[in-house]
């Protein structure tokens, strides 16, 4: 089999990461990024409103696991059990989608920048309530999902954290079942 | 004893929050805010850098709470007596300072505008990295530490948007109280 070839949003991506963490992300223009890229502008925007989006792009694929995990549960599972079930599915999508090195400079990307640690905080609270609306459906109460909800959004927080750092060999998904357990350890 | 006055800083919140919800965040100026305050714009301007942080004062305060009743928590505290005293400090410092009226309005300004949304978590972000920090200085561990402030900030999230409920009539403190009992008892 040969070598996995990214289509345009992979290539747009790679080269936009690589451009910003040379560059800044100021000083990177669309121009630059669909150049590096081997695309013209039109083909930039076609999967993207702007240089910004380009890092947030797999938002929605992410939503969608954590969420979709919560409503497939089975019927009386408790929230400890929704939120156990989430964290598996969302970290498991994106330990897949790829490994920790794009992610990691993703993430000095956005350090660097107040504006684009604003965003990724809204991404974060916009899951945050997806998910409370998931655990109520499910048969939550009101305060259990909401309280659930930001169990989960903590634990991938602080899991994610873990994952990128420089010489940690664990994965996603094993770091974030250990986590949660030292988490409800503190709280009994 | 005659009726409290507020000084240029409270009657300069007070102007903002009142025009931000009659003509909206973006169609106020910093004039708007000093003339309705009976101020100049100088004075505004001693006060606070723009018009979005009237909005904000206050938060090294708060911040100054939660973190200083870590700092003066019993050594060998465990992380749940450290979460429940940040939180019973800092909560009793909001609803001394003022009543949920002023909260109120606030937040609904805030979430009508998503600059002011990305503002308002960074906040709250910030509010996490140093509670994080005093709790490692406390003497927990780093994993420990940052997942007892991200409880912290959950609790106190979740417990401030009940306390602004219309209707609501419990005080902040015995919301937060009752909260965090609810979120222990899913842990169990």
């Amino acid at each position: 089999m040969g070598r996995w070839e990214p289509g345009a949003p992979g290539r747009l991506q790679q080269a936009a990461i690589e451009l910003f963490a040379e560059r800044g992300f100021d000083a990177t223009t669309v121009a630059d990024i669909a150049d590096r890229a081997g695309v013209t502008e039109r083909t930039f925007f076609r999967h993207y409103a702007d240089k910004r989006e380009v890092l947030f792009a797999g938002e929605a694929q992410l939503q969608a696991a954590f969420v979709d995990a919560v409503v497939q549960a089975p019927a009386h599972s408790s929230a400890i059990e929704l939120v156990s079930t989430a964290l598996e599915t969302g970290c498991r999508a994106l330990q897949d989608a790829r490994g920790p090195e794009f992610p990691r400079i993703r993430s000095a990307i956005i350090a660097a920048n107040q504006a684009l640690q604003e965003r990724e905080l809204l991404k974060m609270s916009h899951l945050t309530g997806v998910l409370a609306e998931a655990m109520v459906a499910h048969g939550l109460g009101v305060l259990p999902a909401r309280l659930a909800a930001e169990l989960v959004v903590s634990v991938f927080i602080t899991s994610f954290g873990s994952w990128i750092e420089v010489g940690e060999t664990r994965d996603l998904v094993t770091i974030q079942r250990e986590t949660l357990e030292v988490f409800l350890t503190l709280a009994r």
